[in-house]
């Protein structure tokens, strides 16, 4: 086009042009009286309305409206619906009561809402575009905001799965991350540790933080639940003591302790990242793996960090290539955002350990640090990341933490955590039941045992009840390379409700265990035929 | 792995292995009375349960179950709620009502939901790779029977729009829809005519679809309502007759008329392209096109088929060379699935014809059909348009189509199908009342239309009141290339409520008309600076 030219106008009905604007912008929102239902949405922002004002605004089912209640205003995602609620009515999910502050039969002001910038820049990145800092950070308001739904940002972690994002963007990502959250400052040396996961029993961090602790270094560790596992940290943790204690009481545990045990969720950093996983766990992506860690640490300052990969067919990642590139992905960010970073690659071709469940891995981590018990594997890879940690800091080796761990000094260290967290100190591993139903696996032949299913063992530990049962769980009797006789136990089965155990048996009966027996190795692996 | 040996197992509890499968299975799921509440969901599957069952179910919020009420079954998401519903209680939306057939107090088991094969397929155009038929018709299977939610689907449509679909998979996602959709079988030579859209006003097939059925071919034309615009065909042709007559009657009509005109909506072909269009709408992707245009054109078996691709530089199709590729698709589908496609590119730098909103529009088409009025762009498209589809089938040219018109047989046919319809045969374009409110906008200075924004008109008309509001909307007075004097009327908004044309008013006056005099060109485009 040459130019634009204002355009005079005039208006046969009259007064069309008065000034009063405001008045203008208010007669076209909508006046509608709330209804309150005891209604939750998963932290989704959902109102119902009548299909007649949803006409009326020009929206359909699960479109958006913006509400208005004095000052303040949210995005919601309607349902409509022709007669459970009347015209004029809105009823609202307990997240939008909450936000809004209403109260039945409050009165509040919807409008259409307004096309969003960052819906431009979810395309930019969907049409192959690299988004700077300025547009992750639009996104990220838009997505705490509420205004970007479900769809949109589906639709963005899926561009980010298939395109990848640059070192700039996932540094980009990091600081938007960062700059929305809130910040907490611990005093000390902060470090930490995380495991990118998917093995299951991995109970490293039960070990780790008392011995990083007990060497003086601050450790304010938090942790997430199970999603797809057996048991999560937070669930482990959970058996010995409360992990759901608040910011201030987190504050309070690191300064007498230098290092926590707690669940992530009670701590509420990087408020973004919590909104993404919620989209990415159902999907089974993860394209934010590096900024969602690094985001997380940085909110707590820490200064010095170890990334565990652990590394097998059945783990998260693969093959040691691919586990090499993640690491100096991580190294390269950990540059960007002032954070020293190592990487160990750990064997992940196994649980960890012989526990898989919270309660029965409480006791496992439990016995180890007691000394009373000496799972090989666990204690290995827990002291090599600490020894790791600390030559990064020049305060010492693997033969360090091997000591702060024979002297007691990490038994010490956890039952002062225990305690500050307010559980138990004195607590023994006798103390934690075994559940009520148990079943045995025993092997059909004599042999070595050559592979285990981590995906086997966790189906049939999730279908014995774990993690809602907390004594549901596995524990394996048997290892790789270990040498089994014909009717031993390879594992154990334990459930609270009969009827999962039963469910368990139903799947742990297939690919738990293969066992190496030469004489009875089929040489023919395929006939491929005409 | 070597390989997988059967493993013995003993249970200490005793009978873990009694064969009454029937009863294990049927105890893992949960039993529920269903309380109904008059709450749709716009075709989604929702039940809300208590927190309680939640956890037992081992699901999260929109996460799904599946309901079983006898021999029926359907997945649902679920909402949780920690009293709304009572544990053992769960509230259905409509649509799970319906499919089940429940009333109040009925009892239903819910189960949690197995891993769905179509998830891995998505997964595999995730990561780049092609699927096939088999695969294509999977995702569709469990997009029809709701086990797939919206963030699958928003994921696979965005990795469509991202990866782009093959000849292959065009050819096989359009066979799977045809294979999932019923079948309508008219009589004669079937024929269809079909715009991929994007420019306001577009009348076309209310003047077609006469003249084509007036030849003796049959044209059985569905057409969709407004989405984004100010009037879809199906809002335009109701203001002269009844849309949605469901799919007997459009088989009375099509036989007795050798046409119709109705809503697409009535028909319920292609289900699984309705669920998708669910998703690609809010997210403004389109990746599925050519398989949702093309199956609905072969469930109900045309043989021959014009494609109409407008474009300009606010059209849907920008350049003449993505029109070609996009026409050469088309071709290449309709050879693989047995229809003859001719396509035209034509041009939508501006509105077509001089209205827009549903009754303007109707009356435009009204008029135009009677030659009483003549919009030279709208005739000189309508006829070339069915002059490419005679000369395909060897029946004539444009000039056919021209005579058909000019002759009042197009008249005489649209009648016939109004009064089949249900509609009054002789309306009269003043039978078509105007808006109550009108507002004019005059040239601010003589001199030549240079360029119409399409979106500046759109968003205007829109603000106006279309499409909810039938009788709102935009007549153009000038178009481009007409000579305006200063003061002359450009274009006319009308409004059925005061407070609409306000608003309207607020938007039209920028961006709308561009209008060239020499004598006021600016020569600098833009300083650019250290």
């Amino acid at each position: 086009m040459t130019y634009i030219p204002t355009i005079s106008i005039t208006v046969e009905d009259g007064n069309a042009h008065d000034k009063n604007h405001n008045e203008d912008d208010k007669i076209m929102k909508l006046k509608l009286r709330v209804r309150t239902l005891d209604l939750d949405a998963a932290g989704k922002t959902i109102a119902i309305i009548n299909k007649e004002d949803a006409l009326d605004l020009g929206v359909r089912a699960l479109e958006r409206i913006v509400l208005h209640k004095k000052k303040k205003k949210i995005t919601v995602i309607v349902n409509i619906t022709p007669r459970f609620v009347k015209p004029g009515e809105i009823v609202v999910y307990n997240e939008v009561k909450e936000i809004l502050g209403l109260k039945n039969k409050d009165i509040v002001f919807a409008e259409p809402r307004e096309e969003l910038v960052s819906k431009k820049y979810i395309r930019k990145k969907v049409e192959g575009g690299e988004l700077n800092y300025n547009e992750m950070r639009s996104i990220i308001d838009d997505v705490i905001e509420r205004d970007l739904n479900d769809l949109e940002i589906a639709a963005f972690i899926t561009a980010l799965q298939i395109r990848g994002l640059s070192v700039n963007e996932n540094a980009a990502m990091a600081k938007a991350m960062i700059d929305t959250s809130k910040k907490i400052k611990f005093s000390g040396v902060v470090v930490d540790k995380h495991s990118v996961g998917g093995i299951p029993g991995d109970k490293t961090s039960m070990l780790f933080v008392p011995i990083v602790a007990a060497s003086g270094l601050t450790i304010p560790k938090t942790s997430s639940r199970s999603i797809t596992s057996p048991a999560g940290t937070a669930d482990r943790v959970e058996i010995l003591m409360p992990v759901d204690i608040g910011i201030d009481k987190i504050k309070k545990v690191v300064n007498k302790c230098n290092g926590c045990l707690v669940w992530g969720g009670s701590v509420d950093l990087a408020p973004a990242d919590d909104l993404f996983i919620q989209i990415e766990h159902p999907l089974d992506f993860d394209p934010l793996l590096l900024p969602s860690v690094m985001s997380k640490k940085k909110v707590v300052d820490s200064k010095y960090l170890v990334i565990d990969i652990p590394t097998g067919p059945e783990a998260k990642i693969k093959t040691k290539e691919d586990a090499e590139k993640l690491a100096r992905d991580f190294i390269e960010l950990g540059k960007k955002l002032g954070i020293k970073v190592d990487c160990a690659i750990t064997r992940g071709d196994q649980p960890l350990g012989y526990a898989m469940g919270p309660a029965l891995e409480a006791r496992e981590a439990l016995e180890n640090i007691m000394n009373v018990k000496h799972s090989h594997d666990l204690i290995d890879k827990v002291t090599s990341l600490a020894g790791l940690l600390f030559k990064m800091i020049g305060k010492g080796n693997k033969y360090t933490a091997e000591k702060l761990l024979s002297s007691g000094a990490a038994e010490k260290k956890l039952r002062q955590i225990i305690e500050a967290q307010g559980g138990k100190a004195d607590i023994m591993p006798d103390d934690i039941p075994y559940a009520k139903y148990k079943a045995e696996i025993k092997a059909p032949y004599s042999g070595i045992v050559a592979a285990i299913s981590n995906h086997a063992l966790v189906a049939a530990a999730k279908a014995a009840g774990a993690p809602k049962d907390k004594l549901a769980g596995i524990l394996l009797n048997k290892k790789i390379e270990d040498v089994v006789k014909k009717g031993e136990v390879l594992f154990t089965i334990y459930a609270e409700r009969k009827q999962r155990l039963k469910q368990a048996l139903k799947i742990a009966n297939a690919d738990a265990f293969s066992i190496f027996d030469h004489k009875k190795r089929k040489m023919l692996v395929e006939e491929v035929k005409r």
